[in-house]
Parts: C-alpha cells; sequence; structure tokens
C-alpha cells in the first residue's frame, strides 16, 4: 500500500527493528508475531532482524547479498545484534553481524551468524539481462489466496503475516503431497505494506518447505540471498525449487519477481531434512 | 587416477596445505601456480586453502556448504588462515576462517572471509532423490579437450592445473561470443589425480565466467558451495549458467556431477562485471 504520504511502514520493518547502544551493538524484544508451529521464530524473520541492524553500520545502502548460518533455535524475548564492517571499499561494503541469545543456562550465544555486502544500485545503471524461466502462474487478482487473517486459529503466528496467492491449493496443505517439491504462488504482506529492498531477505524464507510435497519437513542450515532490485509495489511473485535431497540434506533456490515482472531477489539455502 | 596405493595427493592438496602453528592458526606460502592473467590468485585456490585449514579444526569430516566473501586481492606468497569453531554439534558443526595477508603498507587484511557447516555423510543414508535437468554433454574420451599442458605458453598458470572437455570451443575463446551464457564441460586436474569434496570447493570456481559468452569479464564477491557427495574417480561434468545481470553484478550457479552422473556439488557466486 503506497499512499501520498510514501510507503507505509510494515510490521516485519517494525517487528525487526533493534535499537543501537553502542559501537555495533543492538538491542531488540524478538516479537512473538513470527513463529513456527512449534514457538522458535522463523528464520527470515532472524536474518531480517541481523540485516537491518548491520545495515544501520555499512556505508552503503543496499545489501546485494547476504549469507547466514542458523545455529541455534531463536526464541521471542531479548537478543542482541553485534556487528562489525569489515571492508568499506567505493563499489563495495562487507559487514557481519552475530544475532545472540541466552540460552538455557543465561549464558549468551549464537543463534544466527550473517555476513553481507552492500552496494549502491543507484550508482551503476540497471543494464538488465534477464534469461530466467517465464513463470506459470495466474494474475494475483485471479489466484486463491490463503494465510493473513483467513488462516485458520491454530497456524503458526508467521502464517499470520502474509497472504499467498495460488492457483490451486498445494497438495501438502490438502493432505496428499504432490511428490514434485515445486511450488509458484504470489506474496503478499497481510498488513497491506509493500516489500522493501531488506524485506526480500525474509520474503524468501517465508513460505513453508516445498519439500513438504515430498512429505517432508526440514530446517535451515545456511541461507545466501542476492537481493538485486528494489521491489515495486504490489505483491511478488515466487518460485521454489528443490533438486536434490540426499543424506538427510536438500537446498532449496526461491527466485522473486515484483509486480512489474522485475527479478528482485534469488535464493539458495541448505536444509536438513526432518 | 586412482592406483593400488589409494588415491594419488593432488597438487591442488598439496598447494593448499597449511601448518597449524597456534591456536586455529595457520601458515601457509601461497603457491603461484594457482594465478589469474594479472598475477591475482584464484578464487578457487583461495577457498581451497582456508576450507582445509578450517577442516583441520572442525569435529565433523565433511564440509557440506561453505560460504566465502572475496575483500580484496589476494597474491601468492606468505599469508595466514585464522580459524574459529562456532558451534560443534552431533550432526553439524560451523566454524569460520579468514584468509589474512600483508598489504602494500605491509599490515596484515583479511583477502577472504569464509563460514563453513560440516557433517559425516557417511553417517546418514544417501537416499537420494535427483532431479537436476540431464546434461547434454558427450562422454569425455569424445570431447575435444584444452587446457593442462597443451595450454598456450601465455596462459595464466591456473589454467595449466586442469583440463577441460568440450563439445565445441566456446565462443568468447575464438573472440566470437555466443551471446547465450551457459556452458557445459568436463573438468579434470592435469597432474591426473581424482578430485576429493574439498577439492570441489575449488572446482566450482575454477573455470572462467561464463559471462564471457555476453562479451564481459567478472570478478567473484561472494561465492556458496553445497558440497554434497564424495565423488568418484574420473573426470567432473559441470554445467554453468548465468540468468540475470543487473546493475553491474550477476550471478553464476555452478553444477557438478562425477563420473557416475551423480550430483557432487551446487554452488552459486554473485560478481561483479569488469
Amino acid at each position: 500500500m503506497s499512499g501520498l504520504l510514501g510507503r507505509v511502514i510494515g510490521e516485519l520493518a517494525l517487528d525487526s527493528a533493534s535499537e543501537r547502544v553502542g559501537d555495533g551493538v543492538h538491542v531488540i524484544d524478538l516479537s512473538d508475531r513470527w513463529c513456527l508451529q512449534d514457538g522458535r521464530l522463523n528464520g527470515g524473520y532472524q536474518l531480517s532482524v541481523a540485516l537491518r541492524a548491520l545495515a544501520a553500520e555499512v556505508p552503503l545502502p543496499d545489501p546485494v547479498v547476504a549469507s547466514a548460518s542458523y545455529l541455534r533455535p531463536a526464541m521471542p524475548g531479548p537478543a542482541r545484534v553485534l556487528t562489525s564492517v569489515v571492508r568499506a571499499g567505493r563499489r563495495l561494503a562487507t559487514g557481519t553481524a552475530r544475532l545472540v541469545q541466552g540460552g538455557p543456562d543465561g549464558a549468551e550465544r549464537d543463534v544466527l551468524r550473517l555476513e553481507a555486502t552492500f552496494a549502491d544500485l543507484a550508482a551503476s545503471p540497471a543494464e538488465t539481462v534477464d534469461l530466467t524461466a517465464p513463470r506459470d502462474l495466474p494474475p494475483f487478482a485471479e489466484c486463491r489466496t490463503f494465510g493473513g487473517e483467513d488462516a485458520p486459529p491454530d497456524i503458526a503466528s508467521v502464517g499470520r503475516r502474509m497472504r499467498y496467492g495460488v492457483a490451486e491449493m498445494p497438495g501438502w496443505t490438502r493432505g496428499t503431497p504432490s511428490g514434485d517439491p515445486r511450488a509458484e504462488f504470489w506474496f503478499a504482506f497481510a498488513d497491506g505494506s509493500d516489500a522493501t529492498l531488506l524485506d526480500l531477505a525474509f520474503v524468501v524464507d517465508g513460505a513453508a518447505p516445498v519439500v513438504l510435497e515430498l512429505g517432508r519437513g526440514s530446517s535451515t542450515v545456511q541461507l545466501t540471498v542476492h537481493l538485486r532490485e528494489h521491489p515495486a509495489p504490489g505483491p511478488l511473485a515466487c518460485r521454489t525449487v528443490t533438486q536434490h535431497l540426499s543424506h538427510g540434506l536438500h537446498e532449496e533456490d526461491v527466485e522473486v519477481w515484483d509486480a512489474r515482472g522485475v527479478l528482485v531477489a534469488q535464493s539458495r539455502q541448505l536444509a536438513l531434512l526432518l
């Protein structure tokens, strides 16, 4: 929703905003509105928190690649983000962030480690060559939508934060996994806010893993996302695919296009089959 | 080349081996046999050095994902690798490594930062589901080969370390870029040694960037590689594709299969167009 007063600040941005309390050190009360069914926080929300804190420290505006290792479950409640700028060049700047939280014994430990490189996208002409495969997804207005306020009462809280649009409901949601770990869907924040470049780091880990179509669940080990362009207002078209499972691990690739059809993000994660 | 005495230790393993001199600290004299045309060291060789040092510190044997930021050029000569294990669990263990080298003013600075997660592949059944697209590559024996000792005298030293097999020579090598940034080729070390799991982190950044088919050169900013299986002896089938260029940046994906046709590695890098 863009109005005369500019972009509405979305609830992801609000819930991901930390307070800088010292040299590169940020504090935050992690929100319980981005939880999975088991009470742990969604990985995309954790990444959003760490990347936003780092963005406040790095002298270039646009994260172009962010790479995160998920080390331990993150839970709602107090946490800190410890950031460090490791190189600040003219075209690129790189920094790291650790999301740390007290464990059962009270001692602080890393839950997520992030490294990200920033640029100034406006400083280089878009000059786009795009060879990504076309989507097979009806317009958002013609799709069946689910999630958001329509979600069933027992859904994880993160499921209320966004709405999906699909040509037909995924097999796994009907108890009949399709056997084909691919999906195309529209993504929109349930609060009506438009996704920003930073929000895309959440979007690529916001949906359920597509290995659910193989009857399996999974948990992210490592995720790398390339943030390629500021998205235009409107819903985002997403394509998710898993091509290889072995030794209890699988990759998942996500591509995201904005409402104009411009590729805005590409991600790949390695995840552990549950 | 596997013989009665087991695997031959390849020159990559020899030239990437560092000496542990203290708690997590390794020293190495970076070899000039893995250089690009301009005298800088190939990114895959740098990654190989850092990952091997880290592998010596982490309590699980097999790197399954390695993610590296390339911060400054690395040159032949003395360097150090500073490693740290950040989490050692039962199934997964994660560590970081910094490849540091003296700059023009003599002060040591980061040239590469690596984070990698290790597992024990043998501890989980292979149980493979593979949906990767079939290759369109003739058998190695029917391919035209180049590189290795046959390489022209003015080639970069890294080009002598490996041989490629192709159905036909890439357009860019003949001065006529094809306009299609895709390639399929066989990879083999020129010394006849077989690639190990660790070597795959070199293989995915060992070849020339496929954007040369668009008449452009490039330099790696960040590379993430998933190491999925120990390769069988023999040459490796590789597929490289770039799908999106914009704002002076592009991604490059590489898939690697061993001689049995088993997927052994998947990588994606973000690179700066030159």
